[in-house]
């Protein structure tokens, strides 16, 4: 049996309860289908929003930016952020408007942002981040240099608290609606990685890898 | 020529400043391209963010909810919320992991949440976020019931202050990088509505409207 989030007031799902789940299983791998997070923290009272790339190992998040920019100072400074991950996975026509919705896994993340200090321990979380958007591509490229590393801000955010919501399948109409006649049913949503497009600054005979390859069609 | 939000402390992009754009069609084109918002309020000092479906008039923003769901109880009562909308369009493969990047469109609007308060003008807010998310439905489907309005709970975001920014293009690497005899390019990102599945209790000679047909193989 897999582990379980515990369910606290901080995130415990109060709508659509039957969608919610607090597994950690289902929370890791909606965060490894993602590629976008949305990060919220207070910013002398007020609430921000910023998308971001990261990466995850274990309860572990990874984030990062600019050194200097806004977003990982305030970070740094703040002792609580909010991240959520959200996959779009259809289009939810109902018999109604009001039961009309949409399909998507969408997992939030609280936690303690922490600045991570050190070169190594900065480039440990720099290759989770690349893996986890680049996978095999950390491997490929050369070294960072050290000035690139110190120009890198780097946050952990350690997951505290975490919850799953899943809306999958076909429309939930009222009884009397499903007389209506009317289509009723799901337009899918599909992210995908597509056919790559080269540089068009190519050395002549470099090809495009096999991890480069095998992204190619890839299915968020 | 089409007007701008004024730049301010709020909103200034100060990283990557030259993909800033504050103009005021770039900021509705990208909002009316996306169909997922992450909508970020303080509860308890502390920051949380929800991913919604909205809709779009002018400089307002329509969002809604259960009418008990914490988020719209929590917006009704703060009197500042910010909302952004990114759009993945690629992966950039840099010959660095320091030039490697995202390709996207990206909106963040800030705003004072104002509860819609009234059956009509509810209704007239949740066709805006409907018509946002599957054009043309609102007018097949049956009238909602007052019981339905009564308990959607309707919020209107005055867009006060915005920004958007944009990436696109190859990558950007260091001038001596270009000698690396490594792939580099960019993998396109799409989000495409798919073929529509149906009900499986359509009634029949029920088919599929224009409408609904017109929205298959539309990209975000």
């Amino acid at each position: 049996m897999s582990d379980s989030f515990a369910v606290t007031k901080t995130n415990r799902v109060r709508q659509l309860k039957d969608k919610a789940d607090y597994d950690t299983d289902t929370v890791h791998s909606i965060l490894d289908a993602g590629i976008v997070a949305h990060v919220a923290f207070v910013q002398d009272g007020e609430p921000v929003v910023v998308p971001m790339i990261y990466g995850r190992e274990g309860n572990t998040i990874y984030l990062h930016g600019a050194r200097k920019a806004r977003v990982i100072r305030l970070l740094e400074q703040t002792d609580r952020a909010c991240m959520n991950v959200t996959l779009l996975d259809g289009i939810v026509y109902a018999r109604s408007v009001f039961n009309s919705s949409m399909n998507y896994r969408s997992v939030t993340v609280f936690g303690a942002p922490i600045l991570v200090e050190g070169s190594a321990a900065k480039l440990e979380a720099m290759r989770h981040i690349s893996e986890h958007t680049m996978p095999g591509r950390w491997d490929e490229v050369r070294e960072s240099h050290e000035k690139e590393v110190k120009m890198t801000g780097v946050i952990t955010l350690e997951i505290e608290s975490a919850s799953a919501k899943i809306s999958a399948g076909l429309p939930d109409d009222e009884a009397e609606d499903y007389d209506i006649p009317i289509w009723a049913g799901v337009l899918p949503v599909t992210t995908t990685v597509g056919t790559k497009i080269d540089d068009d600054r190519l050395l002549p005979d470099v090809a495009a890898s096999e991890i480069v390859l095998a992204m190619q069609d890839r299915t968020l």
